[in-house]
């Protein structure tokens, strides 16, 4: 297998990959970058097409990277072998591991989805935090959702730290970005109905129907939902707290409301 | 109100406050730093003794500080006012805002819990990250528990990151550190029982019985519960999962099984 080697912090693909953590370049050049282990052997067993590998010896913790490289480079990707410096320099984890790879971005349309008998989607409306969304894909996964619906992202898909919190199950969940207008109207004509978590509702979500065709549906951090969903809901939902007003932040809401839906739906995992 | 000006990073106070970020001297010395203004507003609220408050305008993010340093001072602490690069110097987060303050810290044994009627505890065993055990606190206050009960540390409750991640519920919420076995004792003569999570059972949680004097029992990120909560647990439970084997982390799984029981025991706050 052939590897190039950068030894050099003045590389002009050392460069790019710095400028990439920015959204504008990713978007511009439709790529984002992977790191760590994990992640990368999760884009492996998803099969999502790996561009280019750069790896550094020095940071390795293990002795299981060597197989993920030959995977890759199997899989057609060009690779670089950096030195410890350089890799520094490209990484955006505290602790590098020494791998990370070039990964194109992919449509996230609606009309992609494939829904499931009865449909069961959750809906996340400009979430802010790119650690929250991560997390959100996560429980999304544990609850298999047929599919995760952003609307009027704040922070993109294909931000570092959303595919870091994810854990690489970015690569494994069904996501569609689209505008709230938008996903409303694609889930009326659908009759798909609409629960939306807020604090200003009566209706214990536990008390809700949650079965059948549904979208669960959750605010931003700051603001919660915004009327064009709670105006259009089926039914507005809350989880009652003990304790703190905000010890749940939106990530665990999701979660908890999640899994509520998981037991009534009483699904095949059981 | 009486401030002492400090702009030397060799100033020793300074350099302790760099030594607590390591348990050993923290423990030595019985106290720990909290630092950002919603944890010294929630230790506030809870009269948690504040012994040191330092600020440094530079950082404030808003207008909302000197509020908090009004209301510290009164409380007879002493103030110190930092340079920007000195509060730099003793700040753990990315992003300072120019709070920090020196607290005590406090006895966490089993026997000054308070139980409610019937007792509705949370024990930890050996969890490692501190933002899990931050986390889980957070889940914990929440579903509204009597306590939670950290069995085996190997991060200890005063550590900056729990802090964090605790939003500051570390100091709403009672908690008490003991070593499994004499927790497991405590929970026999009390009648308390043993709801232990593992991925290793047919029983799924939302069917087990989670009424009544109740511990959900939590383990380690690693290696899951050990053999002395498995054997002698009156029910292990799992939380059935689609998706990657690994998409709940333990805070997220702590979570889920909480409010599962939240939902059975079906508590005030509905």
């Amino acid at each position: 297998m052939s590897v190039e080697s950068i030894t050099s912090l003045q590389n002009p693909r050392i460069k790019n990959l710095v400028r990439l953590r920015d959204r504008r370049p990713r978007d511009k050049q439709k790529v984002f970058p992977v790191e760590g282990f994990r992640a990368i052997r999760r884009a492996l067993e998803q099969r999502v097409p790996i561009l280019e590998l750069y790896y550094a010896p020095d940071w390795f913790l293990g002795t299981n990277e060597t197989e993920v490289i030959d995977r890759v480079a199997a899989s057609g990707a060009r690779l670089f072998e950096l030195s410890k410096p350089v890799f520094a320099k490209i990484a955006y984890r505290d602790r590098p591991e020494g791998l990370l790879a070039m990964v194109d971005q992919w449509e996230t349309t609606l009309s992609d989805l494939k829904l499931g008998t009865p449909p069961f989607l959750l809906v996340v409306e400009s979430i802010e935090k790119p650690g929250n969304l991560g997390t959100i894909l996560r429980s999304a996964d544990a609850a298999g959702v047929d599919a995760v619906i952003v609307c009027d992202p704040v922070t993109d898909l294909f931000n570092p730290n959303v595919v870091r919190s994810s854990t690489g199950v970015l690569f494994a969940v069904d996501v569609a970005v689209a505008p709230s207008k938008t996903v409303l109207e694609w889930l009326r004509e659908r009759k798909i109905r609409i629960a939306a978590t807020t604090p200003h509702t009566r209706n214990v979500y536990t008390r809700a129907d949650l079965t059948g065709p549904l979208a669960i549906v959750m605010g931003s951090e700051q603001h919660g939902l915004s009327g064009t969903w709670l105006d259009a809901c089926d039914q507005p939902i809350r989880i009652p707290m003990a304790g703190q007003a905000d010890s749940l932040n939106v990530a665990m809401a999701t979660l908890v409301t999640l899994f509520e839906a998981v037991r009534q739906r009483g699904t095949d995992a059981y």
